[in-house]
């Protein structure tokens, strides 16, 4: 059970998930909270290793260690390795460990946390029937926004009006 | 509450720390156990930021979140930045939400897990004052080996007899 509030950015490859997700991350900082943010790697791909054999975390690393962390004075890094993906709630835990205000999660479209699903174009359409819990479409697309009335969940525009959005989603999930 | 067993390896600067740990986690890993390592940073150092502005990850670190983190497919890694140095207990804790069967922590002079003391020569000694739970006394000194019924706690050879020591350690804190 997550107790900090979560939310969702969800959408298709090059949607903006990632430019938006940093603007609502920079947006709640300026107002005062602390904000943790995940992202999942899409389409197997892995982040890079930390950082190699140089370093001595890295040395544990490469002697076998499956979790690898090092902390200094005001930064922490871990690196874990696993055969089988942690489950989200699990990692979502472990933020909490550290006491954020709310967590921003990019990705991860089959969880069911609240979502705001990115839609680029009105072909993205789908992605609103293969997720759940949407509470909020956004959308840089002017054709999009002008036909918002079309939609039955709220549509706002993610790049000019991010207070807007913002506000919503911090209404609607905080 | 930490229910993993813990063993921290101490000793000052040069004396071995990092190799002796990474020698334990080969030999835990070999005999099947999954291990956590920690790494206490010494002397106000930083872990280098994880990966700068190129990375997703990276973007939401610049975009003021105290938590960053990227999981794919067998790897996360996660970066947290604090104000105040984060408990070593919480951050234990998050080792334990991925399960691992032992957790090596090296540094940390002041906590009080089980611990390994290595001393590089005889003046390293006055360490063995200054921390508690100490269950062995690792060295590499020939001097320091020859004279070892001196000393009231075990005093074991950490580099030619890998084994033993681990073993040791196993029986005394796992």
């Amino acid at each position: 059970m997550i107790k900090t509030p979560v939310c969702q950015i969800v959408g298709y490859k090059n949607s903006g998930k990632t430019a938006f997700m940093s603007r609502l991350i920079e947006y709640y900082t300026s107002k005062g909270f602390t904000v943790g943010a995940l992202k999942h790697h899409g389409h197997g791909g892995e982040p890079a290793a930390m950082d190699a054999r140089e370093t001595d975390s890295g040395k544990h690393s490469n002697a076998g260690a499956t979790i690898s962390g090092v902390q200094g004075e005001s930064r922490l890094q871990l690196s874990f390795d696993h055969n089988s993906p942690m489950d989200l709630t699990d990692i979502l835990r472990m933020y909490e460990l550290s006491g954020p205000d709310i967590i921003l999660v990019e990705g991860y479209k089959d969880a069911s946390f609240p979502k705001v699903v990115l839609l680029k174009e009105s072909d993205d359409e789908q992605l609103l029937q293969d997720v759940t819990h949407t509470v909020a479409i956004g959308s840089r697309n002017k054709d999009l926004l002008h036909n918002r009335k079309l939609y039955t969940i709220p549509l706002l525009e993610i790049e000019d009006r991010i207070d807007d959005i913002a506000t919503y989603i911090q209404n609607k999930v905080f």
